[in-house]
């Protein structure tokens, strides 16, 4: 290690603030962030972002330098929401075995850096993707179709403070052990002293699976997880995102090559559209670990099929809002419409069912019926989203024609209450960007409230009461599931009975939400993301549970 | 609570300093235990033993006090290897759907109890455990057929410390996320700030199913770790050796039910010879956990078919040895045939398959042959068992006809360079005992020694040489897992090579044993058991990763 570039215990030793105050936040669940979120000139200086864009640009047309074992030919998949194609070119994996023959060969010396070493390195490669934030950001813009701002921070600041929680909730798990120990029994005579020795060795070679709509953010955490605790990760990005998981792939590899380890214990596998790429690898034997972020078919059968693996899943499910009465009619109108609109909509953590009582609800501005309470909604929309200009900053591009397909549905499945409008793009008149819809619906219509409607589509749903919203998101999020929930409410005792269904349910709630924070927005370090307690996902991120069983500890002892 | 006898809360801080040393112990992996593992009368009074013994032989013959759900008339299954049926009948498991609902029925309370007062009644639970630690002792060793002094430790003190730390470790895991934050992020104006709450729920209905050798030290961890973390725990106990953890869910029922909580979250589900019950409960989709112990075809299964649950299992493997040389031939054959001997080796930490040059080894007193160590073997295994009154208190008997069957095919195998002697109880004139075989192979013999041969037969490997002896250990135990691996070398370049082996293997090792610490025994809160990274088990006693995903987190959120 002394004769390479890099020296990994001195990478611990450079970004050790970093991590000793991520594994600080972590315990203590409070505000920290080591990446800045703003991507203003003053933060990231003036030439920053002209500088990012334009990276992002030449790989236009281009073949993205990555050498891949098991790769013939290139191909190029991706398609701009906001209307054109990136024709960038990636080496076609055709076959696994040279793939994970190279993603294991380097797995040894990789265990022997041990946690300090891997640890740091780990911490490096979040460096250099930062210095690289507003090329992903647009990387991220252009394959999931978010708007800028959001690509910068979901895409960009927010993914790094996600992996970094992953290291840090790995070294906590690595180190808790250890390395040796002095193990003294009382005994007739002489006591018996042992000295041991504890290793942590990974469990094999992982897999990411990679999603359209957060191709950083979502894959970030199980791929860092895995890497620094020993594994070699084979990286399968969504044909529809590639570009933002090859930079990331490049410059691990970039890393891992100067710190002294094999580049290709982290490669991407890009795949054709019907190579079906991701079921071929999760069966392998020699595959130990898969994180998945997609829809649920797919990660149900990871769950049923992958059985030689540990799968973290992160699925979807129906988000539900129950609102009973509010402080501020128009803040939680404000709110609610925020969140069916940032990125159209297209969040696994977007709310979709949201029930109130057929008799309306008590607010601030007098009683409300389910129809004022949908004008309410819609007026709130109206004054986001009424500049195209700025609608398309807070919507974002339309990332799939199935998002497109969905919507087009939603008018036939109930009552339009709030009609989705086409917006046009002033830069980019290609693009496809759509405001949400709301449709009415009654307690009565489960065939369509049960599924999950991906997309701007928003179900107002009337009940009996409030006792009926309750039980129906009980029920409903322990069968479907659920990344989200909320609740408005001015009772204690309702907010009460919602927080008890929740606990049922394993969903997180957020509770009259008013302000700046929105119900989709979950923050690393503090909030977890999805519970593992619910079908919409087997994991979270990030807990003891999400970590501790991607490496084993093997003891050795002696008497001394 | 307060209206109960017992308040959860208080049996915490009542058992406090005990939790707090054993969470200690598990971060220095030093020397704890909070039970004392010696018999002696100075330790637990003069009646204690004599009480215990009656109070087991006042079970014989008798109904088992246990309302068991689902049950219809009784079963009788339990014969001690001592010679006698116990004739201790047990409520019979008829319809599984009663059991799952009664167990599930006081699941929310238990939820709301909290890790405080969960931990308060498990630890008061272990405290009723070990006053009842002599009948415990006399269950474990007429159904196991371990000796007494065996049964009492390793079925009754070392069996209450490794269940006293997978409690440990699951307090450290509930508790690391606080129940309660703030959390405050600078933003233009006025900060965002929200009051966060934690709350700690449990995955499901949790199954242990038993075995007939340790029924307690090998249930004991999962079924505190499940019941601590929040959730019902029914325990399916092994046929032939259901009354220690009758004993034990009765006390579990007591302990619940003057704490004020309903006794039905644990509860004991016996079965005919017959029945199946274990498979029929493993499916089931309201059991999320299950912890097994036992042969690895059902063990396969389990991991193959319970898709629904969360499982752990401790099957076997192939435990081996690597003879290189050795600074104390005598002391090395007197530590491997203790190994041997301990329980008749139906231990699935017993040594198998033992590796040493054909050319010999070196040692203290010269040059060996391999004849010579079977030799040296054989006189130890004599000095240790030539006494019949002395044999049995270290052999035990032998626990069932299968572990008889395999050892007289032994002999068929290869060369019987040790013979069985059959020995006569002087206290049980028919119990069934026996003194270990050791069959001479070579590394040609990999049909005979890659099997597991649970019993008192050791294979003794005549290799090319010792680097032939540690690749072959390295391939055996990849392939078909090993709970132990130790080594005898006077070489540090050997211990290095068999070391790096081991954690090629996934195996814990031993090194140069020869005193009074044997391979097959493993000292709770600092040697796991078992390692997870083999096929032998998929978990470790204790570890982060055998807590961690017993229970979840969910989370409420509101701004303040």
């Amino acid at each position: 290690m002394t004769t390479t570039a890099l020296d990994p215990n001195s990478l611990l030793e450079k970004h050790r603030e970093r991590l000793d105050s991520a594994v600080k936040a972590c315990s203590t669940r409070s505000y920290y962030s080591a990446f800045d979120e703003s991507p203003s000139p003053r933060v990231y200086g003036e030439h920053a972002a002209a500088e990012g864009k334009a990276a992002f640009e030449a790989w236009q047309g281009q073949s993205f330098p990555l050498d891949t074992p098991g790769s013939q030919g290139h191909v190029a998949t991706e398609r701009s929401p906001y209307g054109f194609d990136l024709e960038v070119s990636y080496p076609h994996v055709t076959d696994v075995d040279p793939l994970i023959e190279a993603a294991l060969a380097g797995m040894r010396p990789w265990r022997d850096a041990r946690p300090e070493g891997r640890t740091g390195v780990c911490l490096e490669i979040l460096d250099r993707l930062h210095a690289r934030v507003f090329e992903l950001a647009n990387a991220v813009q252009h394959t999931s179709g978010q708007a800028f701002v959001m690509a910068f921070q979901a895409g960009g600041a927010h993914a790094l403070d996600r992996a970094l929680e992953a290291i840090a909730y790995s070294w906590t798990e690595m180190t808790r052990t250890p390395t040796t120990a002095l193990w003294e029994k009382p005994a007739r005579g002489e006591p018996l002293v042992m000295e041991k020795t504890f290793t942590v060795v990974p469990r094999g070679l992982a897999l990411v699976i990679g999603c359209n709509t957060f191709p950083t953010w979502n894959s970030w955490p199980g791929l860092f997880a895995s890497l620094v605790c020993g594994n070699p990760v084979v990286v399968k990005p969504h044909p529809g995102a590639v570009l933002p998981l090859a930079i990331t792939v490049q410059v691990c590899q970039q890393v891992l090559e100067e710190a002294g380890f094999d580049p290709h214990l982290v490669t991407l596998a890009a795949e054709g559209p019907d190579d079906k790429l991701a079921a071929t690898l999760a069966v392998r034997p020699e595959v130990r670990l898969i994180d998945y972020t997609g829809g649920n078919a797919f990660g149900d059968w990871l769950e049923e099929h992958a059985r030689q693996a540990v799968v973290f899943t992160e699925k979807a499910g129906v988000n539900t809002v129950v609102i009973d009465s509010t402080s501020s009619f128009a803040g939680m109108c404000q709110n609610l419409a925020f969140s069916f609109a940032l990125y159209t909509g297209q969040m696994c953590t977007a709310p979709q069912n949201v029930y109130l009582p057929a008799g309306g609800i008590d607010t601030d501005e007098g009683h409300k019926s389910v129809a004022d309470v949908a004008a309410g909604l819609g007026a709130a929309l109206d004054k986001l989203l009424g500049d195209d200009a700025r609608a398309v900053e807070l919507l974002g591009g339309v990332v799939n024609g199935g998002v497109l397909a969905r919507l087009s549905e939603a008018a036939s499945h109930g009552e339009v209450l709030v009609a989705s409008r086409t917006v046009t793009h002033p830069a980019y008149p290609d693009a496809t960007v759509r405001t949400p819809t709301i449709i009415g619906l009654t307690s009565e219509d489960s065939d369509v409230y049960e599924a999950e409607c991906f997309g701007p589509v928003a179900y107002l749903i009337a009940t009996a009461s409030t006792d009926e919203s309750t039980q129906l998101f009980r029920d409903t999020v322990r069968r479907h599931g659920a990344m989200t929930a909320s609740v408005y409410s001015t009772s204690p005792a309702v907010i009460d009975d919602v927080r008890d269904a929740a606990l049922d349910a394993g969903v997180a709630l957020s509770e009259n939400l008013l302000g700046g924070v929105f119900v989709n927005q979950s923050a690393a370090y503090s909030d977890f993301h999805g519970t593992g307690a619910n079908p919409a996902a087997n994991a979270s991120y990030t807990d003891g549970a999400y970590v501790a069983s991607r490496f084993r500890i093997i003891q050795s002892r002696r008497h001394v």
